[in-house]
């Protein structure tokens, strides 16, 4: 049996109306003329805008459990006395409710695709399934004391193929989580299993300029120049944050073909010294996209939030107000300009993902698109998701939210130590 | 005939439920006892949270007409080719009704005080008192060719007579637009004027570098020095921007006892050159506040934004992710460490103005109530706004919304040169 969605009445970016027909999660038919066929599921978008998903090129969904637990520490006090020990804590069923309460949250502020990084992540894949949204679930690899068995190198092409199975709305990745924590055989055996199984590699990099002193000083190299040497910096690589960068690493970077995700809101709380050099990166032609980070160090999933910060990180670094305008931050918002990210484009023959957005509030009136939704949008314009044809927020409803964030609130009690 | 207004069970920031009753704009009673008196309007508060309004220290309202319009664009040009033009086509009419879309604006995110400063002030006024906001609005002073004539200084003593006019919501000022367009006398006559009537002044101050060299090489002076050298320095004196400002300068400013007004995302979006100081500034004991400044270069005028933005830039800047914590942010977009900008405590014998959040919603989960309102939270949660004991927004429906987005888009497209 086929399943049809139509939606008619649409505000499309071009300032005209119109709509789309998609069916069994694909569109088939847009513009003014689509009409609805017996049997299909109609929205009525009359004075809502529909545009694509936004992308979230770096999270850890399940740290929502840990969000405001420990604020404005410095960050070695937060990781030890705070976040560490509650990961200590983490079952694999509170890695899911974190990640359904993430999934909630994302879902409200319009981001309908996500790259996750974190423990126990075959728990994550089940919540984005039983959620509806898509990811890129990575295997984690980490070689720390106490790291979970799942964890461990030897562990990651069984966790592969256990995210395999969780169907199309998953994509598998490996997950080292950086180079300071996974060892260079250990890289080398993910950079192995990447070609061989044709899987996406999402690792940290370049966060702390502490991090660059330390692998130059045991590698004599830079960390991309590093993670090249190992066979790790392909088409297939996401890195997150790339803070520190220097100009050799950023062409390489482009010259790989491997993907950015600047993380500027995580970036600037945690105050790793230092500013994202998106000139240059946007400039050597990296593909470039925007992660929230973690709910611990954002404190919010709301990306349309966090363009604006990046916007205005970049205008204040590089003491210029038209730097990064406001259609190239809805770009990278929307995985645009990191095509690896997987967006897919609103046209015939491309998944059904999208939002339909009431602009209709005092707080955007007149301004055009794209600078109303960079510098004046919040999250709280998404009236309506639509992942794979499948509406999973109407009017700001999302079934199943109050026991997502019943058994969340839960989860956290007890991760937190405060049950 | 007496006005009563009785809120309960409402909760509050110290985790307990209580309420308040107002009679005729002022608190009589606080705490978990009262109830409504017959004749008395009851709002029943239940899942809400009490807290005092947030205070917007600089802004230009009727910019929410200019919203967009030229967007990342280099600052001379922006001004040159987008909002000189338009502010040329200005006239009170449109000033009122781009005041009373701010007004909803403010409202929407819970700011209920204002410090103010455009042309046609006493527009502002009227707009100010219609929305039932209170404002500090400044009779703004201008030399520079085509300033409307009312912003000359010989007409300073006039408007602010007829600002006295507007009744108790509003507070006349004076408004000298910065020391680069008003003359070293007549920024004498304001600080005699602000002496002689008691009144505060509300100046642009060190937002650029160039400002600073201009200043050092006309006057000899740096511009805090500059305008202490005037009198134009005192506790009446508040200060917007100050980005520019050095050691020996806050130090002056706190002496003096002038109150110094941040705009983070100004500043960032118009890439002024520089962060403002805060740890040197609080250190030295200077009375700090926030502002959005106008629409125009920010774009929204939502204060719970812009103090995530605060946060995140003290942080990035000292590169201290223990910098500006939540509590300070939350004190600062309060007012609360700016007395002289008239912010009111929640207390028996103060004015009943305040702020009902509803903060039920997924992204603010568990976190602690400050951690949340600066991180996590936007103007979205503000529920209920109370100004002088009447209600302003319920259950985020404002009286009379839809005529003044009307009104305001009418002359927005006017003001523009779009019709």
């Amino acid at each position: 049996m086929t399943r049809a969605l139509t939606i008619t009445d649409a505000r499309l970016a071009s300032g005209a109306t119109g709509g789309l027909r998609a069916v069994d999660g694909t569109i088939t038919e847009m513009g003014s003329t689509v009409v609805p066929q017996p049997g299909d599921e109609h929205l009525d978008a009359a004075g809502l805008t529909m545009v694509p998903p936004l992308v979230n090129g770096h999270t850890h969904a399940s740290m929502t459990l840990l969000r405001g637990y420990g604020d404005d520490l410095a960050l070695m006090e937060w990781l030890q006395t705070r976040i560490w020990p509650a990961e200590g804590r983490l079952t694999p069923e509170h890695v899911y409710w974190g990640a359904r309460l993430a999934a909630v949250e994302m879902i409200r502020s319009g981001t309908l695709r996500f790259w996750d990084m974190y423990f126990h992540m075959h728990e994550v894949a089940r919540a984005v399934v039983d959620a509806g949204l898509r990811a890129s679930v990575s295997q984690v690899i980490l070689e720390i004391p106490d790291a979970p068995p799942d964890a461990r190198p030897e562990a990651a092409e069984e966790g592969l193929a256990r995210l395999a199975g969780a169907g199309p709305l998953v994509t598998p990745c490996l997950g080292p989580h950086a180079i300071y924590t996974v060892s260079a055989p250990s890289l080398r055996l993910v950079a192995e299993l990447s070609e061989r199984h044709d899987v996406p590699v999402h690792i940290h990099l370049a966060e702390t300029r502490g991090e660059v002193d330390d692998c130059v000083r045991e590698h004599g190299l830079r960390p991309a120049a590093y993670l090249d040497s190992l066979g790790l910096l392909t088409h297939r690589t996401v890195l997150a944050h790339g803070v520190h960068l220097d100009d050799a690493e950023l062409a390489i970077v482009a010259e790989r073909g491997a993907t950015l995700v600047t993380c500027p809101v995580s970036n600037m709380k945690l105050a790793v010294g230092g500013t994202f050099r998106y000139p240059t990166a946007h400039a050597a032609g990296c593909a470039i996209g925007i992660g929230t980070d973690g709910a611990a160090s954002n404190n919010s999933l709301d990306l349309l939030q966090d363009i604006k910060v990046l916007a205005l990180l970049q205008k204040h670094a590089a003491v210029d107000p038209a730097a990064l305008p406001a259609t190239d931050a809805w770009a990278i918002a929307t995985g645009a300009m990191a095509p690896r990210l997987g967006a897919t484009p609103l046209a015939v023959g491309e998944p059904a993902d999208l939002l339909l957005l009431d602009l209709d509030v005092p707080e955007l009136l007149l301004a055009p698109l794209d600078a109303a939704l960079v510098y004046s949008a919040t999250g709280a314009v998404v009236d309506t998701a639509i992942v794979d044809g499948r509406v999973l927020m109407r009017s700001r409803i999302i079934e199943g939210e109050d026991e997502v964030r019943a058994r969340a609130a839960e989860a956290a009690v007890v991760v937190r130590g405060e049950h």
